[in-house]
């Protein structure tokens, strides 16, 4: 399947439609003590203010929206995610009257759970493996009559995530370059559609913790990833999976930027200490991955021509009893 | 001095032509979630978001721009505060290019005084006591030709202040009600001052710590503190002042309600954590104590009339190695 032949800049703007009177219009920030330290214009879109605390409402809110208003509804949706897909799909299918299923591997924490909870959602606890939250979706959609609905590899959550691209050059048309924190890449696929075709000469960067190896993959024009799909060791929890998806994957090699960020926990730490300190808003660390972007030796000795940068602040759902910069957690 | 004779709203309203295009438009949060919980719609007004990262930045610049625009612009502005104000007049004076000194005792925090460095303020060391502080804010005034500010005693200070209640007003016209946590009382004058004159039945109510006995004062209609005055223990230590100003009180008595939400540490601290958690914001507690006043058993008994309550998020300048829930600093 070619995610590229399916999904264009006209499906995301119907997204757009679809969506908009549920979804915020998330403000952009600026900081001028941050551009005078980094050279730049930069523009911080704020999805951590977004409902459910981060981008993916858009997304999940897309596809549960088509599937609701499809020839043959189903009964309700399921996924596999104990983060932000899982709170985003729970919350979408209460807004469109669907029911909705969540599995999630028995070692998740309770704060996670409890949000997708709050949300309306079942939770279906399975082993902590690929086979088996995969073979529970598989049962749960036989048993209920439910459709599933996957993070990122699929065209109506890509469509969905492109609006927050779109969204964002509506807001400052000038935008030179994005950097997009990356896990499966449903979020930079979507984004780097809308703006190719909306502003063919704007950059999409990708922004990854070390040891992802998109850069590699991207010049070589192949998936050199290991299998089976493994997690990284990062603080960045929202982008720990390694490998891009089977739909995102040529949409990215086609669209994005082969120069890819590649930052450190430290490094992330920083930047989400500055999102906190001076912007005075709560981010997830892989937010905190994009602003270490926006602060790094790398961005700074690309092209000056790139002057007016944005920054995906692509979530805020991080457990504040377990900030990373604190020795032991509040509650111990 | 009659504060009340000498502030009206043409004076707010003036002020806040004299000082909106350095200002932020701060924007207004709500949270269904949190509507459902305490039975009326809240509106957060997040000046954490304000320059300088506290609604403090417009009673300054409003005070600053009045001085340098007079018959006999001084040299430079000098307070003393190690808190929110002396930012805010550091900023305000390299606004309107004005030198700045800040007085602040010798056990100020590091973190304090380097954020008022970074606006370019001179930083004078002095006694931790009421009368080393005025002495030497007295002396710089007198050598340097400085002219001083006070943080919320002076009628163009208060009428800064009072653009958060128009503003506010204009963005929320069908507020009911205002909740403001207040210390020496700049903010919630100003605040009465445009509300009363602009929607005479909008109700203000002042948010304190426990122990600072607004309410006994108030019934009375006496200043009841003892003197000296003196700093109440509490985790929100932007308002831990126990006394009203001199200039504010008189216009506190006359326009805000006698009906004061007194507010415990704990309490700050879960309305400190609901910013952080569900709205994404990093709040200082002197907020959080604003949002405890949301959450209390005593606004839930009241009139049910009073439907859409503000509650002012009047800054975010929390040491985030500090943060209250934590046993121990991340750097100890």
């Amino acid at each position: 399947m070619s995610g590229r032949l399916t999904i264009t800049v006209n499906d995301i703007l119907k997204a757009k439609n679809r969506i908009h009177s549920c979804v915020h219009t998330t403000p952009v920030f600026t900081s001028s003590t941050f551009d005078e330290s980094y050279g730049r214009k930069f523009y911080f879109k704020a999805e951590n203010l977004q409902k459910t605390g981060s981008f993916k409402a858009r997304g999940a809110l897309n596809a549960v929206t088509l599937l609701k208003e499809g020839e043959s509804p189903p009964k309700g949706v399921v996924t596999h995610s104990s983060g932000n897909h899982g709170q985003a799909l729970a919350w979408a299918a209460r807004m469109r009257g669907l029911q909705c299923a969540v599995v999630a591997p028995n070692n998740s924490p309770n704060v996670k759970l409890d949000a997708i909870r709050e949300y309306g959602a079942d939770i279906v606890i399975c082993d902590p493996t690929p086979t088996s939250r995969q073979e529970t979706c598989d049962r749960i959609g036989r048993e209920r009559g439910f459709h599933f609905v996957p993070p990122y590899d699929h065209p109506d959550v890509i469509a969905g995530q492109g609006t927050l691209g779109a969204e964002f050059l509506e807001q400052i048309p000038e935008l030179d370059a994005i950097l997009v924190p990356t896990s499966g890449g449903g979020m930079v696929s979507g984004i780097a559609i809308a703006a190719k075709a909306l502003k063919p000469d704007l950059k999409v960067f990708i922004v990854e913790p070390n040891g992802k190896d998109v850069e590699k993959c991207l010049r070589a024009g192949e998936r050199l990833w290991p299998n089976p799909p493994r997690f990284l060791e990062t603080i960045a929890d929202g982008i720990r999976l390694q490998q891009l998806g089977h739909v995102t994957w040529p949409i990215i090699r086609e669209l994005v930027q082969k120069d890819v960020f590649s930052v450190t926990d430290d490094e992330i730490m920083k930047g989400m200490r500055f999102a906190f300190e001076r912007m005075k808003l709560v981010v997830e660390a892989a937010s905190g991955a994009g602003i270490a972007a926006a602060m790094s030796e790398r961005l700074r000795q690309m092209d000056a021509g790139l002057r007016h940068v944005g920054v995906i602040l692509c979530g805020g759902n991080t457990d504040i009893d377990r900030l990373p910069w604190y020795p032991t957690p509040a509650h111990s």
